[in-house]
């Protein structure tokens, strides 16, 4: 039996209106005011080598660089969304800015290879002497992974040929043989980037490259020491103080904790799984799984918002999970999705589709707002209104992640094997795969996430024998199916989160899903301190929050939902096109009768009224105001 | 009628347990150990010019200083400690460290009178550079409350003489005479030494630059944009983005809100409030009394902890007071008690008392530990148990702040005028003061803060018409009192929270007071969205908490307190030399039945028992742990 892989989003029509809305809106908005913002902000111009001009602001960082080392990522990460955007449909305008930076790329490119501009520019004596801190690899990784995006969208192999020779100048300088460098990048992406190249080209040398990023991290003697201390500096003056920040404390297959920055974490964990599976490598898969169970029972936000704290812009202890400092950074869910992914085609489990879906609609989605123009970097669950999004930020990693990843989306929805495929999302699409010797069309059909009334097509051209499987979330219970009209058991018929429906299928085959969507009350766990006494809404994946604009009055941080409460389901057609909100009788704490004063004896009244809660996603979509998840029960 | 001025510290005599063993661990321990660590840490090596040996270690902070630019003040303020140390009982040990000081600082002397000594060593051609960020005025403030208090403690001259050449070599610099620079410093602390300096002196032309400091601040042009242009940077590039940090964005006079560095804007409100009773400076005084209404209205912690944030050291919004994140540093409540000393001594009025005691048993005393020898810095109301005390800081501000605090603490205690004596705080003490034309020998007898029975007798040489005011505080409702057995009525006896009782009074008459302390539920403005279904315990003067030393079985935020559960006192000598706790019963949500679980559908399960709370100054003495102040209330 060949092994599920993902269906690529190329081959996947997004027909559901949410889904719809949010490509265009990315394709249409998102991706071109992203290409304005570069170049505002001097970093397209930071690629034309030897003299770009200069910023005309200079933003200052903690390293004081003018400058930023990230800035080539950034760039990268745009030809990336960009590309995306040209499969969806070619473009001779984006084309032509791709082409542009090509350009530069290679005029800036040193004859041997190397391409990093912020070193060519002002340090190029000093490349590969801080690995530790200043992104060389990372950058590549980036600018590579739109280098091969590009290609496929276009066919167009300049950008992609200027990279291959940079990565051929890497695989000469690093590595275990004499004359090379021991080294790896202070933040993982380069290895699943040549792992994609790997798979683009079949040349087995990029695998191995990123197998061995992946297997020298951590080890002793320390790269990032013996760097630190080429450049006469002490390794122990390392600002982040451990090498837990990006995940070196240790080799990776001993690593049993997820710790460090998180975005870092999730990118290295996503290779890793690639790793696993295409090496065949059971030791690795399961450093996944313990680190994947880490995560999952104490270290993640109901949002799927990842890494609490902003020092180290990740992870902490367990059950540190603050509301109103939650860093939870819109790269490390977007990142979380890649990683998700990637443990779902190790096996598939409906456990990884679930956290897969959780970080889509909850964390990823979260990061863009609505006009597609606005970005959230750090995703707090509880914000007394100072929270919003911007424009732009300084380092503008998260404003690309958001858009490569709603320009593929559909990528997410559905994987194939020779026999089988799996429906992991829903929401409307469309594709056609072939299954057992024969092209099979299949349509999903629905409004999901606001309802879970799925109905499949499965049309082959010819009837064949193979198996559908459609996933059943953890959220829900009590789930019916029919095929053909006819109920099915669906007890017996779910295995790991997916329904398995193995049949001659027949063109015009129908199965039908519902999956209950009661509005529901999420507790956390009592260690988790900011949340006793409190309760959180959900209804089928999406996570809601009440915000200030639809529960005016104060902050909404004043309201208690008393446990009895019955909460129910509004259609709200005139917010967002159409969305569902949640309505429940509440209690707010009033400040009337308090005049000046900051505290007193007697308990503060408390009037009667209702809550409205809408999904977290779209907070911040309607001006500034105070937002909360968790909501005082009482 | 003369007005009310302080007692000094010298001229009290403390014989309450209480404050007898802060004073003799601080005299014993505090003080010597800060010597050491002061020396150990190249801060007292930093003044030895022109080569001092570098640290150790090398230190950085935000500006890439090494040596830190207020190495100088740590050193004053130590000097000061330890100068009212000696005012306590002379120690030829310390007199010798402080001549010592004072060599190195008479060797490091500019010859026009100059002396800061990271500018002399480092870049003597730049002083008066950069007023805003560097510290150079505030270093000299500190030095010369160092060098008034060893003149006081000793009679020793040398040290304040050199600091008034420094002081003269300013007032010859500074000012709005040509030739002058118009600057302030970007730290305030200078404006209240200079009063200390002209109280001692008499000399006026101490009070003036006192004055034209408070009164240039914040004008336009802007000092510190002038200043910034003239080093060839673009003021827009202040990296604090508002001048807000420094109390300058406007003059003193219209500034109606708190806003920026809490220290800073403490010592500055103090200098306000000393000036406004210096020149009878009616518009200083409203403007002193605005800030105060803004504070006290929404910007102040329960334990008076002033500045929520991290990021300014500082004031935010209103009612901005996140309890886990809560900066408050240790500095801006000692100040606070500078502050409000000074209101008072403006208006008779307990508000004030009650501030600053407040201030005193849950702010200032907190940052120091029992042993006399760990620190806060920032005082949180909630930690999970990783916030703990440490030996010493990069920045040692608070620890100095700490010991002169509490080596002068009997300064606090009472005023007189020639007709009257008031008393603001309580814990036992005696003290003489002249009223009326005779010695009158006062004695405070009790063990508050634990307990509110106090007796007070009045014994003057010769009988004598005076009045004796005792401060009835804020939070003591159902007060008794007597005199000599017979009751009084408080009731139409109290003015501005003080009972004042004038009459002949004669040898060995007796007042008690009898203050009411059941254990209080103490609830939050609504607006302050953390405390939101939360109550704080107090009694008495005293802020307490939970912590899990004393409430083991998990994270002290899992307990939840009835609105109905009765609270109960305990009297503890088994802790801390004998210290009052409360009980109360509890639930505690349980972790138990979660297994691998972050969240879930079901509410958690609650178990039966009680909790147990003690003074929040005491937290953090018995190791780390879980504490919580704000308790859930369910």
């Amino acid at each position: 039996m060949s092994k599920l892989s993902p269906v690529r989003f190329v081959d996947v029509a997004l027909e559901g209106q949410f889904w719809r809305e949010r490509l265009e809106t990315v394709l249409t908005r998102t991706i071109p005011s992203q290409h304005v913002q570069l170049s505002n902000h001097g970093i397209l111009d930071s690629l034309k080598l030897p003299n770009p001009p200069p910023p005309l602001r200079f933003p200052r960082n903690e390293h004081n660089f003018t400058v930023q080392v990230f800035w080539d990522s950034d760039v990268g990460k745009w030809v990336e969304a960009a590309s995306y955007a040209l499969s969806h449909r070619r473009d001779a305008g984006i084309e032509a800015k791709i082409e542009a930076i090509t350009d530069d790329l290679e005029k800036a490119q040193a004859p041997d290879g190397y391409l990093n501009c912020w070193y060519l520019q002002r340090e190029p004596d000093k490349r590969w002497t801080n690995l530790r801190d200043n992104h060389e690899l990372y950058n590549l990784g980036h600018l590579l992974e739109g280098g091969i995006a590009y290609f496929l969208a276009t066919g167009r192999r300049r950008l992609l040929g200027i990279l291959e020779r940079y990565v051929e100048h890497v695989r000469q300088t690093f590595g275990p043989n004499s004359g090379q460098k021991r080294g790896y990048c202070g933040h993982q992406e380069i290895e699943l980037a040549l792992v994609k190249l790997y798979r683009l080209s079949g040349d087995r040398k990029h695998l191995d490259l990123a197998t061995y990023f992946i297997n020298e991290r951590g080890r002793q003697p320390h790269y990032f020491d013996q760097e630190a201390a080429a450049r006469g500096e002490d390794p122990k003056d390392f600002w982040a103080r451990s090498y837990e920040y990006n995940q070196s404390h240790k080799p990776v297959r001993e690593q049993t904790k997820v710790v460090g920055h998180a975005v870092r974490a999730m990118y290295m964990f996503s290779a890793m799984a690639d790793l696993a599976a295409e090496l065949d490598d059971h030791g690795l898969k399961q450093a996944c799984e313990v680190l994947w169970a880490d995560v999952m029972r104490s270290k993640i936000y109901i949002t799927s918002g990842l890494g609490p704290a902003a020092a180290n812009e990740g992870f902490t202890e367990a059950y540190d999970l603050p509301n109103d400092t939650a860093y939870a950074e819109t790269c490390a869910s977007v990142a979380l999705i890649f990683w998700a992914q990637r443990m779902l085609h190790l096996d598939l489990d409906g456990r990884y589709a679930d956290v897969m879906e959780q970080a889509l609609f909850n964390g990823a989605l979260t990061g863009l707002s609505r006009d597609g123009e606005h970005y959230f970097y750090s995703n707090p669950l509880d914000s007394d209104g100072r929270h919003s999004r911007w424009a732009w930020h300084t380092c503008p990693c998260c404003t690309m992640n958001s858009s490569r990843l709603v320009a593929s989306v559909g990528g997410y929805f559905v994987s194939a094997s020779d026999e089988a495929v799996a429906f992991h999302l829903y929401g409307g699409m469309s594709t056609t795969v072939a299954l057992a010797g024969t092209k099979v069309f299949l349509r999903e059909t629905s409004t999901y996430p606001f309802s879970g009334s799925i109905k499949v097509e499965v049309s082959p051209e010819n009837p064949a024998t193979f198996t559908v499987k459609l996933r059943i979330p953890g959220w829900a219970s009590g789930t019916s199916a029919t095929l053909n009209g006819a109920p099915i058991d669906v007890k017996t018929g779910i295995a790991n989160g997916y329904l398995s429906i193995t049949r001659a299928w027949h063109a015009g085959d129908v199965i039908t899903l519902d999956l209950p969507m009661p509005p529901e009350r999420i507790y956390a766990h009592p260690a988790v301190k900011e949340n006793v006494g409190r309760v959180a809404l959900k209804r089928g994946p999406l996570v809601y929050c009440v915000e200030e604009v639809d529960n005016p009055g104060g902050r909404v941080q004043q309201l208690q939902l008393p446990r009895d409460a019955e909460i129910s389901v509004q259609n709200r057609d005139d917010l967002f096109d159409g969305i569902i909100t949640l309505t429940a009788p509440a209690g707010r704490v009033e400040a009337k009768d308090w005049a000046d004063n900051l505290y007193r004896t007697s308990p503060p009244l408390r009037s009667g009224g209702e809550l409205i809660a809408l999904p977290y996603y779209l907070w911040n979509n309607r001006g500034s105001g105070s937002m909360q998840v968790w909501i005082c029960e009482a």
